[in-house]
């Protein structure tokens, strides 16, 4: 039994699809330290995770890097969208950044079961254009990958490529090895 | 004897100005957490310092709120000057503001000495214009107050109207009387 602290139930459905073991979904609001490395802000809250919860704990964290930008809004995508909001990151990417104006969507898994804290990264690169599609939530609708946004692909075709997907797969096959 | 948990000497020579207790200067690198609330980041940087050091001790945290920007960059504000840069800060705003582009530093000291937080603001008033002055750093030169950059005033200028100043003040008001 592996335990997924996140308040989002579909992350865990999504996590199912993936990995080998059964996954039940923990509440437990753990400190998200600032960071510029996903990869250590995961770490750090699953450490946190394992120690209040004592199970086999894993957690994600992702964000969207924007290249001609220094990899803003990174691991404060969620803050920017709160703030700015999507359209004005387009804009300012459109003002500011070159053709075909590269970005990357990062997610971090991270496993803690003891000591040590095993991390799984996955991506997805696409390119910033103006907003289009009616689906998806937060930065989909600026995202397109292969001539499609994320906000103009259906649930399936989107997992097909989550950078979160990605992420997961790595910890599968990492746990049917072990 | 207050400890103030911090890696830059100036401000802990700004704190002597405002405090009526010798100050010293600690390094320890506390977790900064993810929050919109510079209180919040403060106030648990101070709890963990004191349960690091043992001694009482202060942290401040300090950003830029623009108000047409719903806060941004807020308490990211030093991470985002590294990736985005002061001056395309300024031409968001320039683009997504109406005038005048109110804006103001703000700053919280936070202070530990047992199970307690006491936390102190401080905050300025001004709008964000195109960069002038040479003095200052950050943002100082997009930040407008009373006809000024603060990159436009001399260092004893701009400490008269120091976010982290007013912040110290309170708490040293505080000290003074308790």
């Amino acid at each position: 039994m592996l335990r997924f602290v996140t308040g989002n139930e579909g992350k865990v459905r999504e996590a199912r699809e993936y990995l080998p073991e059964p996954v039940e979904r923990v509440d437990y609001d753990y400190t998200e330290v600032q960071s510029d490395s996903l990869t250590e802000i995961a770490a750090a809250g699953a450490r946190e995770s394992y120690e209040a919860i004592g199970d086999p704990v894993f957690v994600d964290d992702a964000g969207l890097f924007v290249e001609g930008l220094g990899g803003f809004p990174g691991p404060y995508s969620a803050y920017v969208e709160e703030t700015l909001g999507v359209e004005r990151v387009w804009r300012l990417a459109e003002g500011e950044c070159d053709e075909p104006r590269r970005a990357s969507f990062r997610a971090v898994v991270a496993f803690c079961a003891g000591a040590d804290v095993e991390t799984f990264d996955g991506s997805v690169r696409g390119r910033l254009v103006a907003p289009r599609g009616e689906g998806g939530f937060g930065y989909d609708p600026i995202f397109e990958h292969t001539g499609r946004t994320l906000a103009e692909m259906s649930t399936k075709e989107k997992n097909a490529i989550s950078h979160r997907g990605r992420a997961l797969a790595a910890f599968g096959d990492w746990l049917a090895e072990r």
